[in-house]
């Protein structure tokens, strides 16, 4: 069984509704400045590689707002700290455009080989912030075809339609191809 | 003689207004996300050092605004390509507090080891952009005890009280003491 490596309970807690059995690692490693959560995610499983071992994976996700030149991007989580939700709204004004995704790559490192799965939600920047569930984001995130934001969803509804979810989908997918239990 | 690893030329340009013999080497290097420039520049010098060897130095600068939680900081040239000026003053809007400031870290690769001089300028973000010298946020930095903002000095006047302006004076006083000529 993999180990996820993390120091966000919340996206542990996403996963484990579709790997039921993954184990939670909660440490902080390095990540790259780079331009692609790809990038990021290649540099941080040779990383851990050599500090932990094999068998492990990592999630590395981000907000891509087309109005914003795709800001906050690979710089979610530190964004998220700063500004919050209320910045990205605030910088939100006045733009006609509101569509964003999220997008999630998901590094395996199995057997000394790097894997990535990528999943991408399409949606739009609300207007204010809704609902209490999930983290980050979620409260002004609105998936398409669905009115409601990810902070109004259900763990298993948001899973459904999420970049995180869809990227968990092709993990369990790769587990049972590569036999891991 | 020090060589100036940077893939931005009006740093080298200001700082070869105060160490004039200074090299530029046109580069891009990795960087790590961390919360401080100090830990940016200890990664680069070490990761550097094995790519181009000895006797090199870098530059690693920043924003940090007050009402903003500290950001832009480590990720201000991020921040700027994707938000520029016009999204920090967004952002600044209906803020009673405007103070921010500048500061550099030098990095220094010496005879194989690590040293950082650094740099700090205190001011506020301008209400509106002004200037059409210097770059990056300059038009909206107004160092204390001036009325203009470092897009409207000369790079004479923006050295003699800038945070990269400190911060290579030092750089002069370890070239002397250690005799780097």
């Amino acid at each position: 069984m993999f180990k996820l490596v993390t120091h966000n309970r919340h996206k542990y807690e996403e996963m484990r509704k579709i790997v039921p059995g993954l184990k939670m690692v909660d440490m902080e490693y390095p990540e790259i400045q780079a331009n692609t959560l790809e990038e990021v995610v290649d540099f941080s499983l040779e990383y851990l590689s050599k500090v932990i071992g094999e068998n492990f994976i990592i999630d590395d996700s981000g907000l891509f707002i087309e109005a914003l030149n795709s800001f906050p991007g690979v710089y979610s989580a530190y964004v998220f700290d700063t500004l919050g939700n209320e910045g990205i709204l605030k910088l939100m004004e006045e733009k006609e455009r509101r569509e964003a995704y999220f997008k999630t790559v998901v590094g395996i490192r199995f057997e000394g080989i790097n894997y990535k799965l990528v999943g991408i939600c399409h949606g739009k920047i609300a207007e204010e912030p809704k609902g209490e569930n999930g983290f980050g984001y979620d409260p002004i995130f609105i998936p398409e075809g669905s009115e409601k934001t990810f902070a109004e969803m259900s763990t298993e509804e948001k899973n459904r339609v999420s970049h995180r979810g869809k990227a968990i989908i092709k993990l369990a997918g790769f587990m049972e191809r590569f036999g891991v239990h």
